[in-house]
């Protein structure tokens, strides 16, 4: 088989094989085939795109093109959550330890931040020591021991979606539905496991702005799913401002601290962990319905036996586990300057875009590859949308390394904020619920 | 400028500026891109298409992106020929020397074989010592001192068109009208020419199988070469069965210098050449008409003064001039075999692409890029399409290094071949004729 057929076909528009998806996927994962021929059939693929069992083929071949991981010792229902990426997303920190309390089998693959977006193993990472990297065996062994772990994509976990993840994004080829879903999926198939829960953002900080792009994302990551006997649920949640309360790697670990503890006070971050929580129970059947699964969840954060959980997981990755008791033992920015209300009213806007990019412009993310995070940067929120201020009281909080930074990171964060004399309507944080599990 | 960014505006349907398309050209030739940008900025290109204007500009580009030659100093006008590519296509081979000896700068920038075709270099090297590789002062001193010159592509004319032509080949993105007549033109434009004559090949051994994409190419060529202040002609002529009487590298040229000495019993060849060179004098302003021109052609041709100059060309580029007087002094195959007519009738068909997969199988030309060419081998006709055969009787003799090459090669040829009982109507070299010059 060459690839030139291959991008031929593509390219006029017929459907390719089982046999040479596999052909492509192993090929990219062995480095058999030039990049200029794999880019061109990238292109060739968001010109022409992919039937629905071309998807899956893609997939599958893309997640089989390195190691995966063997849990079928474990009888429990293994289950991850994927989210497409927002700001002050750090769900998964508070939903991993959650689930795996409440009896579900977690092996959590996360990523690092992108563009304006935070990423969970930055997050951890913040916290001091805390290890990501990790091989196959070590997983699989922290996965038997306490049910959950929480970790990055190495070189041999879906190499084919590493080689043709880097081209996509180098070739202007990302913004394709069947790359974007095989993507995904591959990582998450390589794991091995029953049922996924899908948060797809929806928003100006989002990948999708409109609620009919995200759910055109939703309905194929579902159908694809489905054709890979893989049980998922795609739930369409906002992403117009920023998510809880917090923006920033350390600043999001103290948040869910905070949620771990059963404090609910960012309630918009709290509704949407629990209500993918919930979903994520009901697919494994572990409850009769979503709103039966959120109420044993809310009972495990209030009883601190979440808390508990997220201890073991520390400590078995090696992070500092005072951070639990004790924030101070995070790393901390050294300025920190109140942002404060112009004018008396109701917050009528906080961009959510315009808020992750004052937080990389704070130094919580990177606006290069190359450069470091400042993992105590990034903005505290004492008010949200629809909350009443009056002229001179504190908005947020913006933490940063010098004062520059924080003047930056204002000037961008003002140019998403108003407040409004009139009245703001609240929007809710779930949309939509897609997928199998809805019948 | 980043080229990731000329991507994503290609691939949404836009049109590049003429600082874009330098953008392109320079990073092409420098090689300061990656492949896999270029080759998805060529797919892009594929399915987006290109403005008139944006073909013209990146022509231009690809141009300027290395040498050109510089002939200012000389006053007589400076024409060339191109050919999409055919088989028994050594029209060059005749026509160079003879519009020289008319009167015309000609730099001819030749190709080699490709697939089933033939190319001119291959042609002139199949004469002992002949040189196509020369520097630009080389090739610009032959010209000032005999008029004309036969040459390849080397790294310094158009490197952006050599980088871009290679990918493409790799990446199944050949078949675009755009990169097709920037390919052409750009190499052309390198040659500092006042005027083109564009023979387009139409039929089964042609690129283009029908009359409208010919004449898609060939009105894209024109309006492109308009722009750029370059007077082109555009031939269709006919490549559905082979042009003349000979195929094969030796072959071709003992044909051609039987047409120099005034032979014109291959009539077809005869005639292409005639009609092409007739419209060069007339764009040149050296004939009132084409007809006036083709008449002072056949009478060079005639006189033998056309053969004078190319036996000048010969001696200038190395080569063995006695080749002229006698063909023995070509390289001839080991074995021939005589491919006889099975039954009574007329020729209806010898197709040209079966010929020239014949030609190849022969050994006239390369299967992979590494292969060595057997300059002696080919096939010579007496007899073509229309004319009446008995059974037995010798339709064309078949040559090569051993009889499983010619038995192969027999089978390859009768698979277009075949001879009717009834009438078999001639069909004409000269399709049609497009350009400025027509008007």
């Amino acid at each position: 088989m060459r690839l030139i057929d291959l991008i031929e076909k593509k390219k006029s528009g017929q459907a390719h094989s089982e046999e040479e998806l596999r052909f492509i996927a192993e090929s990219a994962a062995s480095g058999a085939v030039p990049d200029y021929q794999l880019s061109a059939w990238l292109m060739a693929v968001l010109w022409r795109r992919m039937e629905q069992n071309e998807i899956a083929e893609l997939t599958r071949a893309m997640s089989e093109s390195g190691e995966t991981l063997n849990l079928r010792s474990l009888k429990r229902p293994k289950i991850d959550k994927h989210s497409t990426g927002g700001v002050g997303d750090g769900v998964s920190l508070v939903l991993a330890p959650l689930l795996a309390e409440a009896g579900l089998i977690i092996p959590m693959m996360s990523g690092r931040g992108l563009g304006h977006t935070g990423g969970t193993l930055d997050k951890l990472e913040s916290i001091p020591g805390f290890r990501i990297r990790f091989s196959k065996s070590e997983i699989e062994s922290q996965i038997k021991k306490i049910g959950v772990c929480l970790f990055g994509q190495n070189q041999n976990i879906a190499p084919a979606d590493r080689k043709l993840y880097q081209l996509r994004d180098a070739t202007a080829t990302v913004d394709s539905l069947p790359l974007i879903v095989s993507s995904i999926l591959s990582k998450k198939m390589a794991e091995d496991l029953d049922g996924l829960i899908l948060d797809i953002k929806v928003g100006s900080g989002a990948i999708f702005r409109t609620a009919k792009e995200a759910e055109a994302l939703a309905q194929a990551l579902i159908q694809t799913s489905r054709r890979l006997k893989l049980k998922a649920v795609a739930v369409l949640t906002a992403m117009e401002e920023p998510l809880g309360r917090a923006v920033g790697n350390a600043l999001e670990v103290k948040q869910a601290v905070e949620v771990l503890n059963g404090d609910f006070s960012a309630r918009d971050f709290v509704e949407c962990t629990l209500a993918l929580g919930g979903w994520a129970l009901k697919i494994a059947r572990l409850s009769r319905s979503a709103d039966e699964g959120r109420e044993t969840l809310e009972k495990l954060l209030k009883n601190g036996r979440a808390l508990k959980r997220m201890e073991e997981i520390i400590r078995h990755q090696g992070g500092e586990v005072r951070v639990l008791k004790n924030p101070s033992f995070l790393p901390r920015a050294k300025k920190m300057t109140l942002f404060k209300a112009a004018t008396s009213g109701v917050i009528a806007r906080m961009d959510a875009r315009k808020t992750g990019e004052a937080a990389i412009l704070l130094g919580a993310g990177r606006s290069r590859a190359e450069d470091a995070i400042d993992y105590g940067a990034g903005i505290i929120f004492f008010k949200k949308t629809g909350d009443a201020v009056k002229a001179g009281e504190a908005v947020a909080n913006f933490y940063a390394a010098n004062e520059k930074k924080i003047k930056e990171a204002e000037a961008r964060f003002k140019e998403g904020f108003s407040i409004s004399t009139g009245t703001v309507k609240g929007k809710p944080v779930i949309i939509k619920t897609l997928g199998l599990a809805t019948k």
